[in-house]
Formats: structure tokens, sequence, C-alpha cells
């Protein structure tokens, strides 16, 4: 079941790539580095990081297919309006929820500290999106946005926290998931976010 | 032979990152930093992701030479403008050819997959220039440019299954080589393009 | 005492990581997220790129704890003009030289050659500040600003050399600090600057 959730994710964070590319007015090879880069971005820095080489999609290359055709299929789909605004924020979100708990999982598979685990889970979340938004010469949308990244964080803590606790991870892992859904959708339906703070020298 | 295009690769990716650090009027340490961060970060990228650290460039700190004086080279040579304008672009596509057949190599060397020895190859080529361009905080030009990363592509694409069809890696690599070094060389002389993707939410 | 100093630098490094996001306007998230890229950008690429995996902050979460309260802090104390117009650049300098020292010592005990050590010094000293200014959709200013890589390539440079003349690394590491923190400090006073290089296609 997750790994169904997870292969959705790469595919759903794919086209919010490939979309960002059309944007941009880049060619085709540029939806495609787009689509891939947002889709496996944050379990790439996950894996680099943790030393889990060579990395994910080097182990399975059905992410990287998954990812190019998600991106190549978005240029056929992108017209149709509902899709992009009604179906993909609720999609990216169950992207958003799956991959910070996979990203948890994985970190205290690897026997790391708690607080480790925590931020893995956020960074696999979210460092895809920033570097989506970095390669086209934008300030990540996640430093900005309505709660996002922090529905990430709540959704990883609760995974880890529930995963010390309890025996077995099934319960922790969906007790993650779903607090993470919950709080990205009530965001978008609320718009709710955080205090932004402004500085000037 | 390979080896001597590689150094030659280098050099030539760190003249182009330095070309860019003097259209941004940095200083010269951001010359230094843009002709090495171009010459070497697709390699690096490879290896990190491969898991074949330390990276190539502290095995062999040769190319931080290279690319170091190359870049140094390239600020007494900035003002003859045939240099980059008619010979930089044809030596770009001698590096790009060169990166890519061995980022493939090094790649099915580690024992992986077709498809991610595919991408190395396309990655060791492009990536170098995607971070040039974005620490000069523009889109990254191969994702806009014409036929930059699909001769890449299709140079490593070539590279990988006929080193999986003939025995022994000399000539799947000059095929793989001349593929992407004539398709590059066509698309600048008629400026050959993939099309374009426009989105508007 | 250079563990201090080297915990004194994350604080420093995270505030000045956490201004930058101020003066874009990010959010809470973003302060936090800008905050510690700031302050281990530099020792994860090192670590990453010498295979010393998994990173230093995950084998010490210590680290993300004093970059995240120092980033939030900030909040608190930024309508002190004096602290981050005096003493800001003055604690960044002995920041900078810190990271620049250790970051070479790490790779000499890694046992790779003299030229490495000194890059992953200045690496270290210089990539975080690097990765801030991206996010922040930035050239980064230390490619463009007085002495600052500079002092950070002398202090490395001062360091790795003693260090294979003189028994023991106290001397050397001293010596390098001492290099690094003077002649930044030097550049802030004197606004001392590299010649910048101007070219046009």
């Amino acid at each position: 079941m997750f790994h169904l959730l997870d292969l959705f994710g790469t595919a759903v964070f794919a086209v919010s790539g490939a979309l960002a590319a059309g944007r941009k007015h880049l060619d085709l090879f540029g939806v495609l580095v787009l689509a891939v880069v947002t889709a496996i971005g944050g379990g790439t820095l996950r894996d680099l990081t943790l030393g889990l080489t060579p990395v994910f999609w080097i182990q399975a290359p059905s992410y990287l297919w998954i990812a190019s055709i998600a991106g190549l299929v978005t240029l056929l789909l992108a017209r149709w309006r509902w899709l992009h605004r009604d179906f993909l924020p609720i999609a990216d979100a169950i992207g958003l929820a799956t991959f910070c708990v996979i990203g948890a999982e994985r970190a205290l598979a690897a026997g790391v500290h708690p607080t480790t685990a925590v931020l893995m889970g956020v960074m696999t979340g979210v460092f895809g999106g920033m570097l989506r938004d970095v390669l086209c010469g934008e300030v990540p949308l996640v430093l900005r946005k309505e709660l996002y990244a922090t529905a990430a964080l709540a959704g990883s803590l609760i995974m880890v926290v529930l995963s010390l606790i309890l025996p077995g991870m099934a319960i922790a892992a969906w007790a993650g998931l779903l607090t993470c859904l919950g709080l990205r959708l009530a965001a978008i339906r609320w718009q709710l976010g955080l205090p932004v703070f402004r500085h000037r020298d």
C-alpha cells in the first residue's frame, strides 16, 4: 500500500515539476529534467546524507521511468484546467504526506537519532520542490507558502514519536500520513499560514 | 586518448564558467569558483549518487588544477572574440561528448542498470553547466537551448546500447562520442531545437 | 576550545541565514531552513564529497538544534541594529575562520591530498553562504564581496602547509585561524577586494 502511494507521489511531484517548466517556457528536455528532479530530489538528498548509496533510484530505476512518463503526459493534459487547479493540490498533499512518512521510516531503519529522522522526513517531502523552484530562478515556494513544510514536520514528528512508543511501524506510519495530509488540506481550504518575518538592514 | 579528451573537456567547461562569471561582474574568486564548479559539477553528482566516494577530483586533484588554470587563463584571453564566439562552442561540444561517454562508462563499470548508466552520462555532461547558471541567478541554459542535453542523451544511449552488444568498450565509446558531437554541431549550425512547452495557470 | 568555536560559528552562520530570510519576507519555516542550511551547508558538502557519511550533523544532531535555536532567537533580536550592523560581521569572521580550519583538518584526517584539504577548508567556510544566497534567488555574495573566500583560502593554506611541517595540529590550526580572521577583519575595515572581471559576449 505504501509502495503504491510512493509511486503515486513520485508521479504527482513530477507533474508539478513539468507544469513549472511550462510556466518558464522550457523545452521538452527541460520538462523532463524538472519532472525528474522534483520527484526524486528529496529522496536523493536523504540517501546521500545518510550514506545510503547508490541512491534509491539507482537501485530501482522504475522511479525514473514513472517521473519521466508523468512529465511527458503532463504535456498532453495541461489544458484541462480542473486537473491542475483542483486535482493537483490534493494529489500533491497525498504525495507530500507519503514522502515524509517514507523518508522518516527509511532514516529510522538506518538507525539514526530521532531528531535526524524527523528532519529526513521533512527533507524528503520538501527538497524536490525547492530544487524545482531554484532551477526556475525563484525563491522556493515552500519557504513562503501556507503551511506546507509545517505539515510535513507535524506528520514526520508524529510518525517518529509513535514508532518509538508502539510496536511495529504500521500505525505510526498511518498516523503520520493522516496528520500531514489533514493539516495540508486544511491549510489549502482555509489558507492557513505561518507568520512572516520581515527584516531590513 | 579518452583521458586527454577528458582533461580537454575539463578545461573547456572551466572556460565557459569563467566567461559566465565575467558576464556577471564577479571577482577573481568568483571566476575560480564558477570555472571549477562548471568543470567538475557533473562528475561530482555522478560519483555522489553512485556512492563512488571520495569523488574523482579528490582521488586526482589534477582536475582542480586544470580547471583553476583554465579559469585564470580565460581572464587573459577573453578579449579575443574569435575565441569565445567561434572556438568555444565547438570545444564545448567536444567536452560534452567526452563527458557523457565517460560518465556512462564509469556508471557501467560500477555495475548499474543500463537506464541509470544513460542518465549518468547525461548528468555528467550537463549538470556542471546547470550549476553555473543557477549560481549566476539564471534558469539553466540547457533547459532552454537548441539540442544540448538531447545530444548528450543520444550519445549516452548509443554508448550504453552498443556496450551491451559488442565486446570491449572502445567502439561503443567512440560511436557514442561521435553521435553526441555530430548532433551538437548540427544543432549549432542549423539552430535545431526541441519544441517548447508553454503553460499558464 | 575549537569545538566551542565550531558551535559558535554554527550559531553565527544560522543568524546570517535567518536575517537573509527576513530580507526576503519568508515565513517561520523559511527562517529555520535558511538558518540550518547556511550553518551546515559547507560541512555537509565536505562530508559528502569525502565520503564521510552519514554526515556530521547526523552523527551529532546538536548542530541542528543550535542552528534552529539561533535562527529563532534572531527573530527576537533582529530589531537591535548594533547586533547585525556591528557584531555580526565580526562574529561571522570568527565563524568563517573556524569553519575553514576545521574543514581542512577533517580532510587531512581523512588522508586526502594537501591540495584537496585546502579546497575542503574553503568549501566548508563558504558553501553554506552560497546556498543561502541561491535559495534567496541571488548571485552568491562571496563571489562578489570584499576578500571573503580569499581569507578562507589563505587560512586554509597556512593551516595545511604548517600541518605538513610541524608536529601536531594545534599550532597549524591556530595560525590558520588567525590568518583568516585577520585578513577578513582587515577586508571589512578597509573594504579590500579582489579585482572584478567584466566580460561581454
